[in-house]
């Protein structure tokens, strides 16, 4: 008997990391939980950090997920602003690591692209294609159905990964 | 009786961290240990900031230093070497955090003055002060003596936040 995969999305952000956990078997998609990971802005960035560690960390610990997708950001704003982004997504990638996920990486417009079908969008598109995807998917914030699109990107990829490896076995 | 501090710098880099490790006592300053923390080039990126991690644990857990220094890098060249920079720098302020560490950050050029005396000047010159500042120190990389640099700085700011607190309570 086929186990279905549960799938960590998650969106790092240094005030706020978006979280969304999906179950995947064969062709269906179910919704497991949602949600969103802050840091307090007012500590300091060593302090905030160990914030997002600790979310992440209990999340995972809760919903035992098997495996992780994070969302491959870039700001062209300024450098210190990719430097903060950079920083929470170094936790965002370490905390699953440490849990022994695998952990793939998705640019924003494949995520767009496994979502609404097309690699350009808005990111309402994105959060209605969600609800359309997963009718019963509750999310509070845009970072988290961001997180929730992310974790079906990744089951659109890792199904084809496995079907291309069933055809070589053949 | 006073007893010594042991202050931990680092320098953070995905494929290269310093660290260094000093002791301070009033004004005395002395070198403990120092080393480099790499990650594999061809590991995926969560991978190698699991190593990050697990490297400087173990240093820090080896020698059990009293607070941590980190260096506040920007990398304006673009924002892929920022991010990535950002991400392995997310990990070096991460670790000692957890371990209850306070941390301290500094930028380049306070670095350099605290360890040449002007906030500019060639990696030749801070090594080379490195050495006469603590005679018995030894570093393999670049990236150590650098952490070391950053340890030195930290002792010399915590001290005038000594002197100042003294200060204030006469």
């Amino acid at each position: 008997m086929e186990v279905p995969i549960r799938i960590i999305g998650i969106d790092p952000g240094l005030r706020r990391t978006g979280w969304g956990i999906v179950e995947t078997l064969g062709n269906s998609l179910r919704f497991v939980a949602s949600g969103t990971v802050t840091s307090d802005a007012k500590a300091d960035l060593a302090s905030r950090l160990c914030q997002l560690h600790e979310g992440l960390s209990a999340v995972i610990h809760g919903h035992r997920p098997d495996e992780a997708a994070v969302e491959q950001t870039f700001v062209n704003k300024d450098a210190v602003a990719t430097l903060k982004l950079g920083q929470a997504r170094g936790i965002a990638l370490l905390v699953p690591a440490l849990a022994g996920l695998p952990v793939a990486e998705y640019a924003p417009n494949a995520v767009k692209k496994a979502v609404i079908g097309v690699g350009h969008g808005e990111k309402k598109q994105i959060h209605m294609m969600v609800k359309v995807l997963m009718p019963k998917a509750h999310f509070e914030t845009d970072d988290a159905a961001d997180a929730l699109a992310i974790a079906i990107c990744h089951t659109h990829h890792r199904q084809s990964a496995t079907a291309r490896a069933a055809l070589a076995v053949r």
